[in-house]
């Protein structure tokens, strides 16, 4: 990326919806480099006062459940039928390793892509879960100032990821499969208890009467979950991406969730929580920063390391030592 | 738990082969109570010296490919054909939010757990992975210390868990099944790169030539692979965890990595390296005590969460300034 990115102009023309200074802020935003990030900062402040006007979705299910088939269906009826703007970001935490599935990226969502109105970014890739997330929430905020009123956000795997994507959206849809086990479906009570919504995906053919066991079944199983500090109660759709069915019935559950929790105010009161964690993951990123400026903290350091490596002091003592070390030469205040 | 523990005790018990001790001392480990700390602190230093003599083995696999079952074979060869005793840790980030499978957790390894040489530890039922991570390497060490000679940590989940598993063990097994797609066994590029020792698990009657097959293509495609650090090369491993096959191949594979990698040094080096990260890690969750105790940024900090909460300052910025601040009341040194 070139040293000499104009912010002011990337702002502007990220405001006027072009896609292609979308890309260019995002690829800011992820980079790892010390002078982009304080870019990337600036860009942020400016497109900031532009920004939450989305509806952010996240959107979950195992491998194969059609997370791609079902996003594209949603976004091309939240285009076609309801003349929407739709941006489609991934977060990916086995992604940090080395990028892309083990056979190459198949063409995804090749409909989707091809729409003006759509905007589909793919996971980062690099970077740890942390970081990744908190890279996508800034890149939501550049997509709401670029126009777009639908950010969804699909998570790659199973587990933790969830609970970063959780951290940065308002509403949390979760693909079902009729038919599977649970346990092949890798969903565990704690991934069922986040869903606002909870899809049974191809609902179609020789599956359908397994789809609506299913969706009963779950619908049965979603009672003895605690009640949601938003009085939510989690809908069942059955669904087939695939025939593009159910996806108005989605359209719908999705706005009513968007009314009635802006209406209790539960979406604004997530998104300051959101906005708080995310400050306390920053101040804990940048401890390194401290500590590497600071000599006797940073010879301190060495010196523990020094004895981790031999084996003489376990990690835990050694981190509380520096970080002793660290409230000693503090000034009283 | 009674808040007179005797860590003398323990540790003598746990020492002894106690496997109540042990379960105990684990507890004490996963307690998120400062006092807890403390003594399991006291308790991890008293052990340090009598840890590190087994092989450390992470196990992952999508939900369905027999983990579960395999991991019960394995065990059971271990100790009734090797003489040898048998750790089994589970470490699970979805349990973060609340414990157990929607359905309740299923009786697992059910002839191993009888067993007087095994030793099997559910997931830990909170605290982010981060912590859990944590956890669970000062699990390893008590186990070691309780003279298990093969600990067998379990991922649930497909991400981000594999990616704190690996840094805890010596060697990681990915299990698969066969016929299976890549997409739908949500095997990424990045774990397959993990993977020390590949199984092709199912291998029996209608599958046995398809699982051959599998073997085959990820032979291949491991060779696309860049090298290993330690430059060993990924083994294929056939195997039915139903019938008990394999088994014997994947206990001499173990080995034979064991052998190669402890005789170049690699094996240490890892353990080291893991050490460190964990020191890190370590270090950035102590920081939220320092600013708690130092009213200047304990102050700023709640200042700053007020103009967050307002959308007066993004958390980036706001984590600058506290940090920034924290700087700024450091004696020069």
């Amino acid at each position: 990326m070139a040293e000499s990115i104009n912010i002011t102009s990337l702002n502007k023309e990220i405001l006027a919806g072009s896609k292609v200074a979308l890309a260019k802020g995002i690829t800011l935003i992820e980079s790892n480099k010390a002078e982009h990030r304080a870019m990337a900062d600036e860009l942020i402040n400016s497109i900031l006062p532009y920004s939450g006007k989305s509806l952010r979705i996240g959107i979950t299910g195992v491998p194969g459940v059609g997370k791609s088939t079902f996003i594209e269906a949603l976004g091309l009826d939240l285009i076609e039928k309801h003349n929407k703007k739709v941006a489609v970001l991934a977060i990916d935490p086995s992604s940090s390793i080395s990028g892309g599935s083990i056979l190459g990226d198949k063409t995804r969502m090749n409909i989707l892509s091809q729409k003006q109105e759509a905007f589909i970014r793919p996971s980062p890739s690099r970077g740890f879960l942390g970081g990744v997330a908190n890279h996508t929430r800034e890149s939501i905020v550049l997509c709401e100032a670029a126009g777009f009123e639908y950010v969804l956000v699909e998570t790659v795997g199973v587990g933790q990821s969830e609970i970063a994507v959780a951290s940065m959206v308002d509403v949390f849809v979760l693909l079902m499969l009729p038919g599977a086990g649970d346990e092949l479906q890798g969903i565990k009570r704690g991934i069922m208890e986040m869903a606002d919504i909870v899809i049974i995906n191809k609902a179609e053919g020789a599956l359908l009467d397994k789809a609506k066991e299913a969706a009963k079944n779950y619908q049965m199983a979603l009672h003895f979950f605690p009640e949601k500090n938003n009085k939510w109660i989690t809908r069942v759709v059955l669904a087939s991406a695939l025939k593009r069915e159910g996806i108005d019935k989605t359209i719908s559950t999705l706005e009513k969730f968007r009314t009635e929790n802006t209406d209790n105010g539960s979406i604004q009161t997530t998104r300051i929580h959101q906005n708080l964690s995310s400050f306390n993951q920053f101040v804990q990123g940048m401890v390194g920063l401290v500590i590497q400026e600071q000599k006797a903290l940073f010879e301190l350091k060495n010196e523990l390391e020094s004895k981790i490596k031999i084996g003489e002091i376990n990690p835990y003592d050694a981190a509380s030592i520096l970080v002793n070390k660290l409230k000693a030469i503090i000034k009283i205040t």
